[in-house]
């Protein structure tokens, strides 16, 4: 086990035109977005613990982990693009935050101020512990990418007050977050520090959790959390995606790294099993995951409807990239990595408008004005009241480097995973490895990987799971084998052309919703017909399966080089008005535009469908 | 205004194969359960008023309205089917109602022993005059079909105490109901009593309603009720079917009253501008309304989703039929007798099981193992904690009679409006016109109406708005209009042909969800595929709409008679079980075969579709 580990931060400069730009944005617009709003929603001051009943922006049980969440995004920014000025607000935050610590370490503002009575009593829905893991995640991050220790140490502070209190031990009590992210995030600690206490902490968390007598309904007399916080049998019985999905992939994400950490095989089979159930049973086409509206949650297998009381909340996407990528690196296995790339290149992506300054927290696979309307907003927005998706992709998006390459110090092996361009500085074995990659991936199966610097290693290049046909020359020659082991000398070329054409996509029948249907992918990018580009509303649409489907570019006010599909579809009317009628319907023959949907809703709101009627 | 009234209870005797059997399982088994389950429930007890908190079956807001129904049910029954166990259980009933009644003469179980200090405090959501609506309607019923004056004694004493609570008047406070039933009560009573404080309270509760300061905001400071309970504008600049669909189609029956008792022409025309928005863009080929399960709403226009998160409660389907037919008593348009055929044989006879002891909150018109779990049950139930669907089928079905004919002494006329097979004695001006009528109307098209007794008057037959071919004879010689002004004599003998065929049905492209898909109709009948009757998956089925449809009998274990419609269709499967992937389909040819929708699910549990994918 414990094959790969992700590149650090720094090591991969993206140059594409997909993620750069978006990770570009993201300093420019999203963090300084979520900056502005922590601090006039009041979150940031909330620290400040002067707040008192009665008083405006009464502090919220979630509201520390948004602030973590953009700390762990400036730290990142910071170290991918140095500020002065926002290395300035971010000590200010850290400086603000630590101060809020109490005598014995706890941290949390809502239950200093505002209920300090009620200290971990409320652990199914109070975010006590999701808060916790999102200030040590911020913390952990603030010491890798900036080498910044003072929050750090606030937060291994609050950790061993955490393993004072939860534990299988003798003298500690029982207690399941009901919005995991604790697990993950001593998860991280423990790998940064070695410190026993947190990997049992950790252990005590995943192992309890849905054990007799139940937490919840012993302690907090509330059988309700069971399945929706995933605690209704012990993790290791686990089949399916069950509950609240963030909750359940943050989870996920907790097990794979208690399973790397301890070398435990079966409980790397639960991650398997939960990540193959998800990707074959309960996932959007684009990654996206929690199809039911009521409470965010995972529905019954093949249930993933497209539109109106539909969900698939941007942060689940993120958290089941993050989920995949830990199961890639832990067993080498490719599969994981076409769920990060289904995830990042439609259903996080789509999460974010193109100049990252509004968020979607639901992802839409079709928008009709005649649609049961949400709650949920159809149109991004700048904020929420529970903003957990605009703080995630301002940690999400500075990250992207981390998916395109593993390394294997073991093997002396880095894999290639995401074939994007860019220029890397990998550490493999203390020795540093520079490569470039050239093309124009995903929208484009042409790919330049030039060895930059002289050194013996092996490179493995994925080939994506939706590729069928691909050659491969290494120095101008023809190779079939693309993990290749060899002396690598500077100036050494492999071409690599995936075959990459514009595809039909069926949906398999117990997807009701999807029958009759038809969807466009390319490469990993899904493609969907927005009614702006249509000869009239998309609902009419029924596209011609028999005839070709064609790549064009610089069709519509799409960023440059956004290849379009245009194809052949037959419009269906009716006569009248009615309600319900007997008049069979006409044809008229039409073309029809689909665009990648991650970019959909950057050009006006319009209806917008992924899920197409056939012919 | 006021052409029509319906025919007295007892006047109608049915005798065909879809209502007669419905009305006799509703004796034999609804209102036996019904009266089994508000005594085991302690709904009954509770008007003893010996609760004390702490004691089980703490008594509920809606309770005594559930009593209420019964009790109108089994005044109906006895009526119509004498029965001495059953009326000595009524006769207790109503001693037990009686003596609750307090001082003052206010009457509500809720509000005297678990709330007594907040009487008339919450209207908007506690149900209070909707308790006072139904106890009226069952005490005027009580008079009306069983001539027992106790109850209404006791509801005219409520009534006034009611008058002398709510009202425009000087010391008269404001109050809106939040659930509205209380107007149309209030017009039953006034057209039996003639006292005048009634109709000018029903005028309050009408003319008040959705006026500036709104009351729900200015006294109960909570603004949602506005578009949940119809109160955001005036009733009368009301254009859409708007919140809660019980509530709204019960003020649509209480605004249609007002209208006739006042002949207040600007009242019915809002009316009638309901209706047709909601039969043009709100209502389920089945005549179901409310599609929206998040609070049992109104959606938006063409949102009618046939699975899952659907809604379309058998109450707002009883609803509509009651509004309807009051429309059309009051204007004579046969439009809204096609309303109230669609409601009554399709989404409100589909609500209760064959043998009537089970029931649907919600009325799907597709389920299939993968559909988005709903909140209610997806089969028939024997109660409900809100039960308020079976205690209304206990006093819908005894009422069927009265949708058959109207009359109109004025113009010496009757209308038959639905031809099924029945035997009549109507009163038309004093005088007794005996009918019968024989025939398997819904399932087929040939009516013969003898007139069985001889008398001067009109007699007119309503051509279904479904029926586009019809021919006819009056006493063997061919007619062409049916409206017949004539001296009948006893043997006179109409027969009337209304071609039946069974008919595709196609949705306005609007209702997205429709999309591709076809439903099939005959007559007023809506049909469905049930899983059970075809050779696999419904899900699969592509109807060919080019191929006739064949109507067969006695196919499978429906009750005798009912007509079953075959077609061909082609079942589209896929090779492998990926959730998506680039195969085309295989199609097979097959046959289909489907049943009438009300039907569904009396052969077990199995899936259903109203709507299927059409070739």
């Amino acid at each position: 086990m414990k094959k790969f580990t992700a590149p650090e931060l720094k090591s991969v400069l993206l140059k594409d035109s997909v993620m750069a730009p978006r990770q570009k944005n993201c300093y420019a617009a999203t963090i300084p977005q979520c900056i502005k709003q922590t601090i006039d929603t009041g979150r940031i001051q909330a620290f400040a613990l002067n707040w008192k009943e009665g008083m405006p922006n009464r502090p919220h049980i979630f509201w520390d982990s948004d602030v973590a969440k953009v700390l762990e995004g400036m730290a990142y920014a910071l170290a991918l693009n140095p500020d002065p000025a926002l290395e300035k607000i971010y000590d200010e935050w850290v400086d603000l935050i630590c101060s809020a610590q109490q005598p014995d370490g706890y941290l949390n503002v809502y239950f200093t101020v505002v209920k300090p009575e009620e200290r971990f009593k409320h652990l199914s829905y109070a975010h006590e512990l999701y808060c916790a893991g999102h200030l040590i995640e911020a913390a952990v991050a603030g010491y890798q990418a900036l080498g910044k220790t003072k929050l750090l140490d606030c937060l291994c502070r609050y950790a061993d007050y955490l393993c004072s209190v939860f534990g299988f031990e003798e003298g500690k009590r029982r207690g399941w977050p009901g919005h995991e992210e604790i697990e993950l995030a001593l998860a991280k600690l423990y790998r940064l520090t070695k410190k026993e206490e947190y990997r049992k902490l950790l252990q005590y968390f995943i192992n309890d959790r849905g054990t007799e007598p139940n937490y919840y309904e012993e302690v907090e007399k509330d059988p309700a959390p069971r399945k929706y916080a995933q605690a209704d049998v012990p993790v290791r019985e686990q089949t399916a995606g069950t509950g609240h999905a963030v909750r359940q992939i943050y989870l996920c994400c907790g097990m794979a790294d208690l399973a790397e950490i301890d070398q435990d095989e079966s409980l790397l089979a639960v991650c398997e099993r939960l990540h193959d159930h998800i990707v074959s049973k309960q996932m959007y086409l684009t990654g996206g995951i929690g199809s039911y509206f009521f409470q965010e949650k995972f529905s019954v297998d093949y249930d993933l409807s497209n539109g109106g009381l539909m969900y698939a909340e941007s942060c689940a996407a993120m958290g089941f990239a993050l989920f995949a990528i830990r199961m890639f690196n832990i067993t080498g296995n490719t599969k994981y990595l076409d769920t990060v790339e289904r995830c990042i290149y439609n259903g996080i992506l789509s999460g974010i408008s193109l100049d990252g300054n509004k968020f979607f927290y639901t992802n839409y696979l079709e928008v009709d004005e005649n649609l049961k309307p949400s709650v949920v907003s159809k149109e991004r927005q700048p904020w929420f009241n529970c903003s957990c998706c605009p703080t995630s992709f301002s940690r999400f998006l500075p990250q992207l480097g981390k998916f395109i390459y593993s390394v294997n110090d073991e093997e002396n092996e880095i894999t290639l995973n995401i074939p994007v361009s860019n220029h890397a500085t990998l550490n493999l074995n203390s020795k540093n490895v520079k490569i470039d990659i050239e093309g124009n991936y995903p929208y484009d199966g042409k790919i330049i990987i030039k060895i930059v610097s002289e050194s013996e290693f092996s490179l493995k290049c994925r080939i994506p799971g939706w590729c069928r046909k691909w050659n491969a020359k290494l120095n101008g020659e023809a190779i079939t084998n693309l993990h290749i082991v060899r002396q690598w000398n500077a100036g050494d070329v492999l071409e690599l052309n995936l075959d990459m054409p514009a595809e039909w996509i069926y949906a398999n029948p117990r997807v009701t919703t999807n029958t009759g249907r038809i969807a466009i992918m390319r490469g990993p990018v899904v493609y969907a017909l927005e009614e702006i580009d249509q000869t009239g509303p998309v609902r009419e649409l029924i596209l011609d399966t028999k005839e070709p489907l064609e790549v064009i570019q610089n069709h519509c006010d799409l960023p440059e080089g956004t290849p379009v599909i245009k194809g052949k579809a037959v419009r269906e009317t009716f006569a009248g008005e009615e309600l319900y009628h007997t008049n069979p319907p006409e044809y008229t023959e039409t073309e029809f535009y689909a665009v990648p949907y991650a970019l959909w809703q950057n050009r006006g709101a319009t209806n917008m469908a992924v899920w197409i009627r056939r012919k």
